[in-house]
């Protein structure tokens, strides 16, 4: 059976047909009520030419996400993900070989619209963000067990995006047998990974490389991590050899995890751990004349959505003027955004304001972005989102 | 004695205000040929209000550049330049640990406009690039042997820009004892640097970390390199167990230099070295069929002005059209830009056309920029000019 055939504008059509793999509802020319909740449907130009074939989602704002150009694609077959994971898996063994934790699949940069895989190492995490992707778990099951059988899986659906699509949220032992606690390595560091505890206790690969670069700074310094979660940055810095980390960051749980991190790598004595919300912990440090020898700042993203980018903006220029004061004459700060909606140069233009304001001198020695176990779409600007700088920080004179 | 002052418009005192190290000659009150030639001034707004000391040049687009913020440095003085090398020499101490050839200075991004510095172990290669620098050659000798003594300098003052400033080229031993041929390391790689051979044949650090990244991925492929200069890119793949690789470069000098540090490395029975030049090259390798694990093209700057960005670009498109179909499915391409005037977005949207119109699905897997021991200032767009990109290259489907 062929799948129904859907139009879209003309201004529509020459950004899908740039590679952007999302169709929005208002881009159809029929109603979107007419698609099939979660079903395949073919994406055409006015005139019928075939674009894409997706899956459809009638009450999304994103009504259909392209995931082949191929018109022999059957997405309904195991085959067709198993492909594509096969295809994600090459890449990652290409890219980190021998290590067993990574993202597995980004999503639409991977060729999967709304499927999140992360592996650590005999278990993968799973976030099913859209309806089509929901219902069709039980086929990406068995692609995942025709390309890389592992002993078990978890559902990590505790996120907000799935409301967009009319999901629950919701986590749970998806198959398998699921360890409540299992460990993984990124380079030297070892993090203790719990695949079905709360959100502060998983992984974010993202910062792989960032992190790495910036360890390779902190040898002898005394480091402050900021917004720490899992304890991430504090960690590669102290296996790199700084003297001593402080971390802080909001959560409870959190707190645990780095405790857990530093004990796992008998490195409680070289650091303390702070259970403090990073803004007010920052001014309380430079209350007191705190300095370090570098200074981290990884928020979580200050801007969800476009509107919010402007406060956003306001809320990054002064963490960075926090963190900048704390900063010893020539030592280092790590800043990042992950929002997407704050674009580089506002960022960048931020933080210069901030120096500006407190009187410093900024080289910028490394722009890092998300590492490559989650790719970017070159024609899908949504699949970019974070930036990540070092600094220099230098009087100035 | 005090600086002569010079007041600037008030567009121009924002940007220097901002950190911005550039006086324009049109945006002196006075006409620049009141500047002393090479003399140290004080830059201020319309009211009299200190901005910034530099040096002048009556007869440069540039006609002053800043040098310090402060009314209490002293130009003439090699004190002030001991002080900027010595915390440039501390930012390449803790980035390279045990490591002895790096770029010392940048120029503007190091707080030495006009003077750039590569350290070859042993030696010094420097370039003067003004007039005011030039002036102070002697200055910026006392400083060097006060903060790093070396065994021997030599001035690389064969660069074009020299004579926007009316400066004449040229090049020989500045101080010391010069050796003919030296071995400096790049992490695994050896390379032979001639300090007074040709352009050819000293050593681009800009792309280090970008080599790197791709070595990583190279192991077991067939790599192509275009546009190989000295042969770092297929060097550090060779070093990291890529099974063969072709390097291409027009000059002859480069290709002598890739075949010495091949057979400093035992590695010419894995490669072959082409004289020709690069799209010539390429067009002839797609006509047979040619095709790699691994392509790589670094070519020198298409655009040297911004008026020659836009056919810079259609150069560009056009030879990663050609380069990314000799890339087997699933394989990689390493893209570079090093034009300033050649913006990111632009050349991204570049790489993009070619893929469409090649057939071609890319992954961006890595954004790179120049190494950290060529920072940038961040209100110094100008500082910023290497863009380097890993794709994954997969047939469209």
């Amino acid at each position: 059976m062929k799948p129904p055939k859907f139009a879209v504008h003309k201004r529509a059509a020459t950004r899908l047909d740039a590679g952007h793999p999302w169709v929005f509802a208002n881009e159809l020319q029929a109603p979107a009520r007419d698609l099939p909740p979660g079903g395949v449907v073919d994406v055409t130009a006015v005139d019928g030419r075939f674009i894409g074939r997706g899956y459809a989602n009638p009450n999304s704002l994103i009504a259909v996400r392209i995931c082949t150009r191929s018109k022999a694609q059957h997405l309904d077959l195991p085959g067709f993900w198993a492909a594509r994971l096969r295809q994600a898996l090459e890449l990652r063994q290409a890219l980190y070989p021998g290590q067993t934790a990574w993202r597995w699949t980004h999503g639409e940069s991977d060729g999967v619209p709304g499927l999140v895989l992360d592996r650590y190492n005999d278990v993968v995490a799973a976030q099913f963000t859209t309806l089509g992707m929901e219902q069709r778990r039980d086929i990406v099951l068995e692609a995942i067990h025709d390309v890389l059988p592992l002993r078990g899986g978890v559902l990590r659906n505790d996120v907000r995006v799935r409301e967009l699509e009319g999901l629950e949220q919701g986590r749970g032992v998806w198959f398998g047998e699921v360890p409540e606690s299992l460990t993984i390595h990124e380079g030297p560091v070892a993090y203790q990974i719990a695949p079905l505890g709360g959100q502060k206790t998983g992984h974010f690969f993202d910062q792989r490389d960032n992190r790495a670069f910036a360890a390779r700074l902190c040898p002898g310094k005394r480091v402050l991590d900021v917004y720490a979660n899992t304890g991430g940055w504090g960690l590669h810095a102290l296996y790199a050899g700084a003297e001593r980390v402080t971390f802080i960051d909001k959560s409870a749980e959190a707190c645990a995890a780095i405790e857990r991190n530093l004990a796992r790598g008998d490195l409680a004595e070289r650091a303390e751990v702070l259970c403090a919300e990073g803004r007010k912990a920052l001014i309380e440090l430079v209350t007191h004349g705190a300095r370090f020898g570098a200074v981290v700042l990884d928020p979580p993203a200050f801007a969800k959505t476009k509107k919010a980018a402007g406060s956003a903006l306001k809320g990054y220029q002064d963490i960075n003027a926090l963190g900048m004061q704390l900063v010893e004459p020539g030592g280092f700060l790590f800043t990042s955004t992950c929002s997407f909606h704050v674009f580089e140069d506002r960022f960048l233009q931020a933080v210069s304001q901030a120096a500006r304001d407190t009187g410093k001198d900024l080289r910028l020695i490394r722009r890092g972005e998300q590492a490559a176990d989650h790719p970017v779409l070159p024609e899908m600007p949504e699949s970019r989102y974070l930036k990540s700088y070092a600094f220099q920080v230098l009087p100035q004179g």
